[in-house]
């Protein structure tokens, strides 16, 4: 089978701690600003296994996925390459540490998110958190 | 950016027909069996965009998509390499023609499946059942 020029598969991960919060990881790499806890799937990894050890590795936390939500696929959505996100919510205990390619980890309320917000996390922030209040996704 | 060893990016689409059927097409290559109509995402191209263009390269139909479903990406669940199928369902008018990798694309009761069915779209076509009865989602 031939190789064609595809997106790349990537992961990223709404993480849910106590006291209505989500953590986002400041990321030390171009393109700056806050994110959500994330990288590209390897070969031969399910989704689900690359969302928990993106997780693992960006912010120390053990994360139970609840939930494989939407994915995003906007070409501009990463000024390097062309990226696919499949996007998870999950919940973990615990505080949040950086690690990896997080400069730093941490958790926020919901009503005071940090920004600048890298790629279109604050689209897919406020995507999640109208599905966690209405149970309703985004159409196509 | 270094370029990863990546799963490939791919989308089927769940095509429903008036009279409560399921479009699925019979595959000309390798795997043989039939099959929800889908394939491989371009650069550049959103799944959404992907979706809609396999579905009327392989079956003639103008699908309006109306669901995002899940994402599947077990790395044994294509023989040839491992990819990652976004699933979305939509609806179309008219009847199927086969075209492209398909040899003959037909419309299915739900009742009355045909077999074999390649890859996991028999999986597929379970989950996106249940969803459609009951609004259920397979959780991770």
């Amino acid at each position: 089978m031939p190789e064609f020029r595809n997106p790349a598969p990537t992961v990223d991960v709404v993480i849910l701690l106590p006291g209505d919060r989500v953590v986002l990881v400041h990321r030390k790499n171009p393109p700056l600003g806050w994110a959500l806890p994330g990288g590209f799937v390897d070969e031969g990894e399910k989704l689900e296994d690359a969302a928990v050890r993106e997780a693992r590795e960006e912010t120390g936390l053990a994360v139970v996925l609840s939930e494989q939500f939407l994915a995003y696929s906007d070409p501009r959505r990463d000024p390097r390459r062309h990226t696919v996100s499949a996007v998870f919510l999950g919940r973990a205990a615990g505080e949040p540490a950086g690690g990896d390619d997080a400069a730093e980890a941490r958790a926020f309320a919901w009503g005071a998110l940090p920004s600048p917000l890298a790629f279109d996390h604050a689209e897919i922030l406020a995507d999640a958190r109208r599905f966690l209040l209405t149970g309703a996704r985004r159409r196509p």
